[in-house]
Order: structure tokens, then sequence, then C-alpha cells
């Protein structure tokens, strides 16, 4: 099982290059997590762009119209891809700032939002990422660690 | 007006600490942003620690039991606020892992959530200082700078 996290647009804050190498280092552990970049723009291009890298997986889409999550179905969505052998490998997407579009959030199998409030993009993913490494702890039983 | 931001358990993260840096040099240019650390520990004693340091202001709890809002109901809130002579500081207070005390929502004039998920709260006070500056810039009608 591969999971990919595709991003449109790289960090350009320290902060957020940081935060992204700590959790990515940290998920190492627990699996195969690859990060994709492609380049940011409006929506239209975007979605088109993201959804090329994301061929052949099933599709999760970050986007505000989506349904909230606790850290525990979150939990509970990766181990149920995790245990289905017809899923190779699942593709977060995050987009542009105005969202994705509808055909991309249609053959998505999820629609999920971090918050109601609007975060920059980087930030969101440092946000997301510490939910993947969370996820992964819970379903080892293991503590978190700070 | 003075806006604190009262957090128990300072950042111990690289990331985060650049991170909290980076939206504190933002803030500046829109008021009076204060941060205030206590000791981190267990609900009651924590949110004994954060009230003290907001004495005779306004209370806000960050809490996962809070209510949902996005950055333009947030702005809104601050700018209410603001406009308000009764009101000379305001208080976010966020706690430990396990939220605040009942007795302490109880004070708060608003609880307020950043997500559903369980967030580290170094993390979640990045999230909440950027939301502080998008706020403070949606106020102005200025643009947010990435």
């Amino acid at each position: 099982m591969t999971f990919k996290i595709i991003v449109a647009g790289k960090a350009s804050h320290a902060y957020a290059q940081k935060g992204i190498e700590e959790y990515l280092k940290r998920l190492k552990r627990y699996g195969k997590f690859e990060i994709y970049y492609v380049k940011a723009g409006e929506s239209i291009a975007v979605s088109k762009r993201l959804q090329k890298v994301a061929e052949n997986s099933l599709i999760v889409a970050l986007d505000e119209r989506g349904e909230d999550f606790s850290s525990y179905e979150f939990a509970g969505l990766l181990q149920g891809w995790t245990d289905d052998p017809s899923v190779k490998s699942v593709s977060f997407l995050i987009g542009a700032a105005d969202g994705h579009t509808e055909e991309l959030r249609k053959k998505s199998t999820k629609v999920l939002r971090l918050s109601k409030m609007t975060m920059m993009h980087e930030l969101a993913l440092v946000v997301f990422l510490e939910q993947l490494y969370r996820g992964c702890t819970i379903n080892k039983g293991e503590p978190y660690h700070r």
C-alpha cells in the first residue's frame, strides 16, 4: 500500500518546510508515504495536474466543502484502506486556494476538510501530515510521541 | 485593546517555534498581541493557571468541544471586540491535551474549536495565530500575504 500526498505548490515558509520534514520522517516507520508537488495556479488547471499524479489510485480530496472528521475516524479510514486488497494506493489531494473542481470532487472516494477555517495550504499540509502520523499511532496502539 | 494568547506548555518542535515567531511578527502591524505560557499538566491545574493570566479579560477558550468557525466569522468576532469600548482585553486560552475544565468553559464568552481533529497543542497554536493574522487582514480589507 502506498499513500501519496499530492500538493499544489511547494512550501515557501521555513516553518512549514520544517514541519513537513518532521512528519514525513516520523511516517517512514509506518509505511510508504510519498509526497508529490504539482505547479500551483487556478483550480481547473491544478485539479487536472493533481489527478494526473493520482492516476490508478483511490482519490481523497481535501477541500473546504468536505466532511469533518475526528482523528479516530481518520485512523479508521486509513485502516480500512490498508486492509482492502483491492486498494493499491490512496492519493490525498491538496489543491488551490479556491479548492478543487466539481469534477475532481465527484471522482473522489472521500472529500474531507481539516477545518471550517481557511488555512494557508502549506500549513494545511503540516496539519494533515500530523493527522496521518496520529492515525498511524492510533492504529498501532502506540502512544503519541510529542 | 490587547489580545492575549495564553498557552499551556512552550513549543518544543523547531517548526512550531518558527511558525509562532512568523505570525507574531506579522501580527505586530495590527495591534497588541501578547503571548503567555503557563506550565503544562492536567486540566484542573492548567485551567487555573490559564485563568489567572486571563484575569480581568474577556475569555475565549479553544477546545475540542467548541463551535466551528470560518475565517470570516472569526474576523467578525475580532472586529466586534475591538469596537466594544467595554472590552479592554481578550484572552484566548489553549489548554491541556484533555481540554479545559467545565468551570473554565462556563466562564468563557466563546468556546471555539479549530478542527474536529485532535491537533498537537503547539501546532494548534500556529494554526490559531495564522487565523488571527488572516482575520486582521480581512478586517483591514488587505490581501492575504502568503
